[in-house]
């Protein structure tokens, strides 16, 4: 037989719920509280990054505080369950309007909601990646490599240890709470800076490859220190083979795609040529990056490690252009979900200081904010043997911990571990770092423009590549 | 506090870091289900579509022949949950492959990955009639209007009327069954035929235009179909109210949408000028075409109504070029997961005659054939006043159930009023005309061209208006 509910809900059912909710019914509910969710994020996107555009900050920044403004901080548009604690959502009370659904059916509707978007959120940074990936220059990457891993190197070990030193020192704080948050310290969001740079128009810079490099490799290095933190705090023990399989894995995958996708792409160009239907170069593209997507999940990495190197390497083929055009509106029509979801995951109430359970919090928020800072700016002064480069830009590329900061604070408050003033304090620093991060980095390299001699230097190389590639 | 949960399951923690079984947890594993989901989608896509251009089909029917390659009938790869009734999903086996997962965690990540495929399916079919309706023409669909209403109104009764009496008089039905049986026989698929037509290039084709017109208004009178026989399959009474409700709904968001949408055009257009971020034009338009979307569903008829109603008003704009060339990516990546999965959702073990239980269903499903094919190609003889108009090819445009067809089959069974071999009946009809409708309209409109004198006719119309619109 056909399968009849599934197709007349348009799809499936919430987990939890399937005995009691006839899924069938809600379908029609769920497609409407994803458009109403959809409607909401591109507004808020777009008022937000149009206002900060209009005052020369970088859209992306107006896209966070979009988010925050619809989020769980302000009007609890676009809020997400959160395990036990019942959550308001004023996006289900419009749809309950016109919908009339019982609590059940209500909540079963909003999961499957949440459930959705974030999905959405997540293919949308999957493919930013992709299309960063894309305007990158795998040579010049691979040139400024040992910068780059310096780089990052330099940026995870110094935040770490003057991170968890100085909570034992001047706040005495446990040993475990102060090395989870040092761990949350070393985290990069390659995503809010990479789209920072592609909107500065410096991502093909050399200051530009060597901050991707180092936030990919910090992206690494981010999910080793979050296993070795996380097992540490669970069982008090650092579970060593699980480490080395990360690393091994993490090591031949992003080496592997690489060397084995260069192989392949002639293979890849000519099949595309060959075929006759509609989006047929747009379509290969996306089955080359989700496969490497779905690998680089399948081995514990993350999805958007895949969808970079797919990037990188579809980017030296003859379809790059093309492809670049292609992606574009899809980009923007998936990578604003991203942003204003990760600023409606964050509650700012944490930075009110009226609140006197704050100020112990913000106390050392401030501490965490200064290391946060400090310990990422120093690694563009790591950087050797770059003639004139604007090492200050590279440091601050840096900053930003985005969403990879908050898996840190999550995983830290689940296990239960941080206290919640300490948790609190992470968050502050998340929000600090990542929001003052845009308009640093849009003066850092504004600065670098007044010096008419370095663009044209940087951008030449991968300028040359570009010109090469088509 | 931030929103823990959501933002761990949103970006991607290792699993193995926390304790029990949560939604936390499964994060990783949804998105990549969903990832793997969608490789599979776009591979059974291309290369069904690929195959079908070869034979010089149209690619369409390859994206439904793929999907039931992958889905139920075959490979069991695209799968959804169906109630009550086990099902076995080959890709949860290849992702437990790296995952697992315990069984109630596996159950979540299949029905959360469904859930998220039928939405990603269903915003393709948004896109999809968004598209549609850019390609449309609003003057031209105006002054075909008289025509399409004849032509929706004539495909709606024969259908009903020959079916439920020949159910009635030949094989012995009872009253109600046979009346669902002729409401499932009323419906029109605007997708395949749209898509189809699009393929064609004869979209804006004044005989395209009147099917358009005429399949949006078999929606509408679908949706109104479905609520009364479903009431009285119910209650055995139809509510006069809910049916009123639904048809001065209809007909107020229709006229209503296109009036005050061409109104507020202008402003849209000059809002969009003064934006300065990127991809302006397209969000803009997706957040008009999603209120839209999600008016129509709010007030009970679909989603698709909506989008299409906001591609007309915005094909009235001097955004229009632009807009179809950004929307074209988005729908070459949404529009195949609607095709095949509706595809992948139809049983075509319902056609094997070596099976003794399919007979019966068999002998009632080539009489509904017969009635289903008739009963709309004879609309195309009912156009009056339009010379040398392809009467065929209207017709056949009318005949694909596809997914209507089958929202009124599941309807029907769950309410429990069809017999196992009138459901199977039914769907069997719904699988002949939607596969057999693509190359016929292909052949009727092929016909066509040959007789120099009609296309350019038939096209010059709305060409002028495309001409004038730029």
């Amino acid at each position: 037989m056909i399968d009849i509910t599934g197709m007349l809900s348009g799809i499936g059912s919430n987990t939890f719920l399937l005995a009691e909710v006839n899924e069938a019914e809600l379908g029609p509910f769920i497609l409407a509280s994803v458009l109403l969710s959809l409607i909401i994020i591109y507004l808020a996107a777009k008022i937000g990054g149009e206002l900060c555009a209009r005052v020369n900050l970088p859209s992306v920044l107006g896209e966070l505080v979009g988010g925050v403004i619809v989020g769980v901080s302000a009007l609890n548009l676009i809020v997400f369950p959160e395990g036990a604690e019942p959550i308001h959502s004023v996006l289900m009370d419009v749809v309950q309007l016109t919908a009339n659904l019982d609590a059940d059916a209500l909540l079963a509707v909003f999961n499957s909601q949440s459930e959705v978007i974030s999905i959405l959120a997540e293919i949308g940074v999957v493919i930013l990646l992709f299309e960063i990936g894309l305007e990158s220059d795998l040579k010049e990457l691979i040139r400024v490599g040992p910068q780059a891993a310096v780089v990052a190197i330099v940026g995870v070990v110094v935040p770490f240890v003057a991170g968890t030193a100085g909570l034992i020192a001047f706040f005495n704080v446990a040993t475990i709470p102060a090395v989870f948050a040092g761990a949350a310290l070393t985290a990069t969001s390659i995503g809010i800076t990479a789209k920072v740079l592609a909107e500065l128009q410096t991502l093909s810079s050399r200051e530009g490859q060597i901050i991707i490099g180092a936030a990919v490799l910090d992206d690494v290095l981010g999910i080793i220190v979050l296993a070795v933190v996380a097992s540490l705090a669970k069982t008090g023990e650092i579970e060593i083979t699980n480490v080395i399989f990360l690393i091994i894995g993490a090591a031949v995958f992003l080496v592997g795609s690489i060397l084995i996708g260069r192989l392949l792409s002639p293979l890849f160009v000519s099949l595309v040529d060959n075929m006759q239907t509609r989006g047929q170069v747009l379509i290969s593209s996306l089955i080359f990056a989700f496969v490497l997507s779905y690998i680089a999940a399948a081995i514990q990495l993350e999805a958007i490690l895949g969808a970079f190197a797919a990037g990188l390497i579809l980017a030296e083929t003859t379809k790059r252009k093309e492809l670049e055009e292609q992606i574009s509106p899809i980009a923007d029509m998936l990578v604003p979900v991203f942003f204003v979801t990760v600023g409606a995951h964050t509650d700012i109430s944490v930075l009110n200081p009226l609140n006197p359970a704050n100020r112990e919090g913000l106390i050392i928020a401030s501490f965490l904010v200064v290391v946060a800072i400090i310990g990422k700016v120093i690694t563009g002064f790591t950087v050797f043997g770059q003639e004139g480069i604007n090492r200050l830009a590279i440091g601050v590329g840096m900053i930003p911990r985005g969403e990879v900061g908050l898996v840190f604070a999550g995983v830290g408050a689940a296990s239960g571990v941080l206290s919640e003033s300490l948790d609190a304090a992470i968050i502050v620093m998340v929000i600090f770092t990542t929001f003052v991060a845009p308009p640093l980095l849009r003066i850092v390299f504004n600065q670098d423009d007044d010096d008419p001699g370095l663009p044209t230097d940087a951008d030449s190389p991968s300028e040359m590549a570009e010109a090469t590639a088509e």
